[in-house]
């Protein structure tokens, strides 16, 4: 399709986290209009039932498409890819795109020996979707769920050289010692390290200082913005007129407005705006 | 009133953090049937509006009072108790019991410099609920919102001695060299340090390792059991007859019944049986 207005792009997150996706993205796609909705009156999602992450996941999604005119969706949200990116395809129309897919293409392509190492919330491991989706690349994928690392972002113990940072940096160097130690047990020789939280995108600094020599680190929401570049490219291509117009974001969140907007522009490398509050019940 | 069979005392949480208020019930009054609610589908209420917490919570409330013939409320979540009293005691008809004034009692009964200190989440802190109850009784109380203390009691780093609590030694340090900074700075001279977070006293051999010399940490849970205690004994005692009867626990939760079935016990300190998933919409 080409027109000279920008496609609207929908970006959906259970919190802000997903920002990082959206920034992503805008490096990408500068021309584009953008509808962010983080779902934050029902966040974490990580620690609900697939059931209920699925009906939250469709509800936020019929809003940016059929509320937003969203004409592709990105779910920048490593729960909801994992548990209800079905759910979400079957409640929308329109390309749906999750951030497990590319995360495990992007490992595919950096690793030699096959094995790679995951990092996520709670949730996103025990559904195994990054295991799955690296077995179907052949890939063997261990993954560890390390819930410090949220809270400690949102807490901005996050720059490299303070005090509390040192907090953060001893919490990675004992997550990353229980799953290194777990992967020798199995044999396996991890040369990637998959970043599966749209909060980690933050520590990559101190995540690139922590990882054993030799093994590369992944974003998965940097492989997730390349990937739906691709495509969009490829569907929704604006016509000449219109490549000088700005990117626009418009942000949306369920509750919490003020954390959304005093966090968000951490995560966004820019000022979120005004978000504007939505009710979708429940 | 008088009688045999043991009163029904309900105990709310928008987690299970709130089981270490059912404990020290158990411990004051072994002789009834409790029946807790976990709101996990909806946790953590920390992050959320008054208007959404106060409809959660009434919902709640009501769930334990007309479906499980609650007689007593005891509001075991600070959260709720700070900006959902009023909506859950219009909400039902039995007395309800919040943990901030019984926490603020035990303090002013504590304190002998006037000033306290409170660490609570970021919502309670927010609602200043603290610093209202204990300026009713003449003190003067400074709050501060430590976020990575519930995550870390989550992840269970916090038996003395191990690697792992000494990051949470570390983050209580950072919190409450901060803490005592701002008081410093403000004149004060605190002799209190008030738990306002139902998590935190499983955090109590740390913190009292940590608090300057001459500080004494109380419990807002033991607090609001002891006053529950005395309330109910005047209100529902049973008769002789059933003085011999054991205790009766039932747990219910909105989700992740396999989380609070797994963490449940170490925060009420004996199994927390086999957990009932309940829904209450949304």
């Amino acid at each position: 399709m080409t027109n000279a207005v920008p496609p609207t792009i929908g970006v959906f997150d259970s919190g802000f986290g997903g920002l990082t996706v959206l920034r992503a993205l805008i490096e990408r796609m500068s021309h584009a209009r953008y509808a962010f909705l983080g779902d934050t009156a029902r966040l974490p999602y990580g620690s609900k039932s697939r059931r209920t992450i699925a009906r939250y996941a469709a509800e936020s999604a019929r809003f940016l498409v059929h509320d937003q005119g969203a004409e592709f969706l990105v779910i920048a949200c490593n729960t909801a890819s994992a548990l209800a990116l079905d759910a979400i395809q079957e409640a929308v129309s329109v390309p749906v795109l999750g951030v497990i897919e590319p995360g495990a293409a992007a490992a595919r392509a950096a690793s030699l020996t096959g094995d790679v190492l995951v990092i996520a919330t709670d949730a996103t491991v025990h559904s195994h979707a990054y295991a799955a989706a690296c077995r179907a690349l052949d890939l063997r994928a261990l993954e560890k769920a390390c819930p410090l690392l949220v809270p400690l972002v949102e807490e901005g113990w996050i720059d490299p050289g303070t005090p509390t940072s040192g907090v953060t940096a001893e919490v990675i160097r004992i997550y990353l010692a229980e799953l290194t130690a777990e992967a020798a047990a199995l044999g396996l020789n991890p040369d990637v390290l998959v970043l599966g939280c749209t909060h980690y995108p933050l520590l990559r600094p101190l995540l690139e200082a922590a990882v054993p020599a030799g093994v590369r680190v992944i974003d998965s929401a940097q492989a997730a913005a390349e990937a739906a570049a691709h495509i969009i490219d490829g569907r929704l291509s604006p016509g000449p007129a219109a490549t000088a117009a700005a990117t626009e974001i418009i942000c949306f969140a369920t509750d919490s407005v003020e954390k959304f907007e005093r966090l968000g522009s951490r995560f966004l490398g820019r000022s979120v705006g005004k978000v504007q509050l939505v009710d979708l019940g429940g």
